[in-house]
């Protein structure tokens, strides 16, 4: 096997400043102002007018020579004659000579003679309407805005440089400017490397161990973000020449070029040879984790930069290396980095003597958990000032997962000597961006469809799925808000089968609900099952659910009670069954696995079998309970749930099989 | 004289109400997953397929059975036969029996018959490449990703409300998904009031108190940043049945329809009135400043905010009150509100008995600066951890400036019964977005060609350029970091008139230069004018510099020698001088004046009189002095303009009458 090797790995400092020794950065470009938000400045911008081009009129009133007021008061006021009227909009036709005055609306030219308004409230029409009689004494220039006194000619307005929010292009519009030169955008292309991949929306045929391209969309969503024009390129193949030439066309329509997709050796390979021999390798192997296998180099006309397959890590050197490079191309200012402070929820270890980037959750702790050493709370960042109380908690599923890209909140950088963080630790988190903010509820246990209903009532709730005893588990250990757990009834589970953990947990309960459980078989149920017996009797290939779900934990108390009924060792029940240990992992997968005629029959939910269109043979009812850490039940996050939880009878109506809790 | 009267003001809370209470929420629209990015999930996302879709190998090696590796390591290795290889995107051809091994690449379809992979590192081949030993004892799943382990088919994967980031792009593209269901986009009418107005880009006539239209291209931006589609409609003319025609038009294809533009009471008068008879309004004039003149309501089929007619106020409004119903409409997270604690550098008196809304700018003050109250500072929002140091002042150049717009960073918010901010006080400034950030330098002072090209230099500089008399108060106030001063010999001047303000500044040189100054002529020099007498002996039209700028006083100086010469008194020459007191702000614009045919001659720089194409009288040389605050030398943007000042040469050399200083 030939497989490149990354023995002298580059420190992230060398990466870093291998990016950005290559030149991203393209033409300025002139585009309409309507375009222009969110633009950065290439040229500088003077005035090349006066605004307002004229003496204007700054509220409704009269134009009057200011000496024809002077010691005028309330008692005593200065009767001028009107001589004309002027209009926003209009010229002139009027003088105002001493003694008379022009009525004036707010935006109008000051005409000739006047040199101040009087704003209409301090005048009175006479009868005749053909005088006025100002009530007030006026300086020269008051409620005037005189020519060029926002911005005259030959001033400079704007530099280079200066990002064009809604206030640029007011000042921009102002000055007449309907177009305006900035920094053009970069021009990124994403090559798509790896046989294995299918585009989003194409069939996968998973059984050739196809997968959908994760890296192209969201490395391009991560250029568009970074100010950048992505441009999927199609996929190519992974032999030589092809890649080859995909590499140079894209190298000269793009100023940097990015392979993205594959973790295949081969497909790594290729790219790795072409770039050697069609371009320039500056930098292959970079000191960090994850993402070690990037590539920097040169290929044909553009920037090239090579990122790993695992979407974790490829997101992870885009957003590290890449990103930055972009925006310094694009003129757009590094983001305002926000970071939050937070405390080590558990230990994580970190021998790996390299720098590791752990994606990390955040969750805000109850006002109980509060601790000492406040000092160092940098609060800004944390819309709840409560930075003290922050959990944070590493999300690592390792690089090929996806998940845990939208489980995580941040990311927190742990130096390549550092052994591990203690729980309680305080760590800054750097967030994905300014604007991530920790959910407001933090969920984990059972994966039920009643409560992921009621999850979609809540504001930003994240819920990971991963089991009722697990989920108990990690309630336990103080991180989660909430868990929900489903099973047979504690107190007979726990006298049985002494697996009392749920019962033991120092929990409130936020209330719950029963679901009708048994096995999912095929529609019309051909091999008439009819309970679990059959599954020991007869031949029946059966899928099982994990050990962490509750669906599990009631298929195990019914087990224990057919084993007691026939007199035999639970394990004698087990053994016979083909397929107890068979297990997969979420509640809808055994079902899924029947209709695939995979199985003869999987354990499951009601409601799973009639939304899937398969039969059921029902063996029981299990609850589901919501329940809350003791510390967080004053949360917002919590409360809501609660108030979720009471009102979820109409959710429960909707779902076959199930019913409220007596 | 018919007005609108706004004498029933509503309160902002009634007016956040009124705004509330209208339905911009658009249909919810399917897009590409290629432009999901910044989209807000209007469809909660469950799995319709396992990630992986297989038993993925997670590591380059073989895949083995883990039972034959049991027990053995480096001493004493597993060897197992080789049968043969599976590549990423292959269907495996093999089955794994017991005692053999398969290569693997990451990626590949776990062959049927195995559990687990072993890593290529903890392997050798044989001499005869047909068997493999393992030196490691593995077990089931090691190196292995099982199906449905990223996410199982049927689990949810994204609820409703989800801003779509890069990371949920990514979990989308690992499910397949190449389109999905995100809130619409509210579509926001701009409709442009005022005869006056003229779009950017067309020609525009001064004479007849013609604008260019700021708002509708500012307004837009606005919507465009709160996350509508904003339409601009072309103006109608201000009368009722062409305005009311307009308005109706609008409100049939947009969600919300906005009107803006015109100052003028007639304008507002026919907007109000279509609202009143050919829609509802639910509101009209709030307490505020400034934006008083705000108007809610209905028009025919869609809701309908007034703004009011100055640029200031329309995007004071804009932002207070309708950016965050169209961001509630599109679904969008209000964001982050960036807040920066300061204390107010000058007093700012308040007395209106409404709320106001002050625009005001940021600056960073020196270490020196630094006071002892430091407890209540946020600091997140503040780059340099010195929010204790950020100095407020007010930017208010009056509603009808543009420029304040982007003078200012933020808003201070004054309550109606506040009747002054006394200076030193603490204040809490609104951002007008999370990423702003106060300028590195603030200078102000005089308008000076050279300078002006160094600033191009430097990074998010701000200057203002209030003339060398009113910048020099200002440095003596504290607020700015540097001023920029020009005039005669600062010694001279002040023995020969007392008026030595500049040299008794406690201010850090930072250099200078030299410039040329004196009279702009028309090109050609038609009227032979050949210096400053001709102008009180001849019968010339001459226009001045305001009495802040250097230049003003360099020619005090000049006349002043003058007087003496012929021994009068100096008012006597000003007295003789056409245009002694006709003076104008920006540098250029004597000149401008000049070439208009205005005048015979203006007060002006050579290199000016070079690059609009005018003749030139010299009248002498006057030094440009860059004078820092004492306490901000350290300060980085200070720094970097010494560096600047110091390498001026360059820039010097390509400007006209300009010599570096001795």
């Amino acid at each position: 096997m030939s497989r490149k090797e990354f023995r002298d790995l580059s420190t992230p400092a060398e990466a870093r400043e291998a990016v950005e020794s290559l030149d991203l950065t393209p033409d300025p470009e002139t585009v309409p102002l309507a375009e222009a938000r969110g633009r950065v400045l290439a040229e500088r911008v003077d005035a090349d007018l006066d605004v307002p081009g004229f003496d204007r009129a700054s509220m409704d009133g009269y134009a009057v020579r200011a000496r024809d007021t002077f010691g005028h008061d309330e008692t005593d006021p200065a009767t001028l004659d009107r001589v004309g009227a002027v209009h926003a909009g209009e010229e002139p036709s009027v003088t105002v000579e001493p003694g008379t005055c022009a009525e004036i609306s707010t935006g109008a030219v000051l005409p000739d003679g006047a040199d101040a308004v009087v704003i209409v409230e301090r005048t009175t029409e006479t009868a005749d309407g053909d005088r006025i009689e100002v009530r007030t004494s006026v300086a020269p220039g008051d409620s005037v805005m005189f020519a060029g006194a926002d911005i005259a000619a030959g001033a400079r307005a704007l530099g280079p440089g200066t990002e064009l929010t809604p206030r640029e292009i007011g000042l921009l519009s102002a000055l007449g400017r309907d177009a305006v030169e900035v920094r053009g955008t970069p021009v990124v292309g994403i090559v798509s490397t790896g046989d294995e991949l299918v585009r989003p929306g194409e069939e996968l045929h998973g059984e050739r161990g196809q997968i959908y391209d994760v890296n192209s969309y969201t490395v391009a969503a991560g250029v568009e973000e970074a100010g950048g024009d992505p441009r999927l390129y199609p996929h190519a193949g992974d032999d030589y020449e092809a890649m080859g030439d995909l590499l140079v066309e894209a190298s000269e329509e793009c100023d940097l070029v990015l392979s993205s997709g594959s973790t295949s050796a081969s497909a790594v390979d290729v790219v790795y040879r072409v770039i050697e021999e069609r371009g320039e390798l500056l930098l292959h192997g970079v000191s960090i984790k994850p993402g070690k296998p990037m590539l920097v180099g040169r290929v044909a006309e553009s920037a090239y930069v090579g990122l790993p397959g695992y979407p974790v890590s490829a997101l992870t050197i885009f957003r590290t290396f890449v990103a930055p490079a972009i925006r310094r191309a694009a003129g757009r200012p590094e983001p305002r980095t926000a970071t939050v402070e937070g405390r080590m929820a558990v230990r994580e270890r970190s021998d790996e003597g390299r720098t590791r980037l752990v994606p990390v959750g955040l969750v805000e702790g109850g006002p109980s958990e509060a601790v000492g050493d406040d000092d160092g709370a940098t609060g800004g960042a944390d819309a709840d000032g409560a930075a003290g109380n922050t959990l944070v908690y590493p999300v690592d599923k390792g690089s090929g997962a996806t998940t845990s890209l939208v489980e995580a909140d941040g990311v927190v950088t742990v130096d390549a000597d550092t052994e591990y963080l203690a729980a309680g630790e305080r760590v800054a988190v750097d967030l994905f961006s300014p604007d991530v903010r920790p959910p407001t509820l933090f969920g984990v246990g059972e994966d039920d469809p009643a409560f992921s209903r009621l999850l979609d009532g809540l504001d930003r709730p994240r819920y990971l799925a991963v089991g009722s005893r697990e989920g108990l588990r990690r309630l336990r250990e103080g991180v989660p808000d909430v868990a929900v757990t489903a099973g047979p009834d504690e107190r007979e589970s726990s006298a049985r089968s002494g697996d009392g953990t749920a019962a033991r947990v120092d929990a409130v309960d936020l209330g719950g609900w029963t679901r009708e459980w048994g096995l999912v078989v095929p529609a019309g149920n051909p091999r008439e099952v009819t309970g679990l017996a059959d599954l020991i009797d007869r031949d029946l290939r059966f899928v099982n659910r994990d050990a962490n779900s509750g669906l599990r934990a009631s298929l195990g108390e019914a087990v224990a009670t057919l084993a007691d009924e026939r007199g035999v060792d639970r394990r004698e029940v087990v053994g016979a069954m083909d397929g107890f240990d068979r297990s997969v992992r979420a509640h809808e997968s055994p079902a899924r696995r029947v209709l695939a005629g995979d199985a003869d029959a999987g354990l499951g939910l009601r409601v799973t079998a009639e939304r899937l269109g398969a039969g059921f043979v029902p063996l029981g009812e299990e609850a589901v309970r919501v329940r809350a850490n003791p510390d967080r039940t004053e949360k917002a996050g919590v409360a809501a749930l609660r108030r979720a939880v009471e009102g979820a009878d109409g959710v429960l109506d909707g779902l076959a099989g199930y019913e409220p809790l007596e």
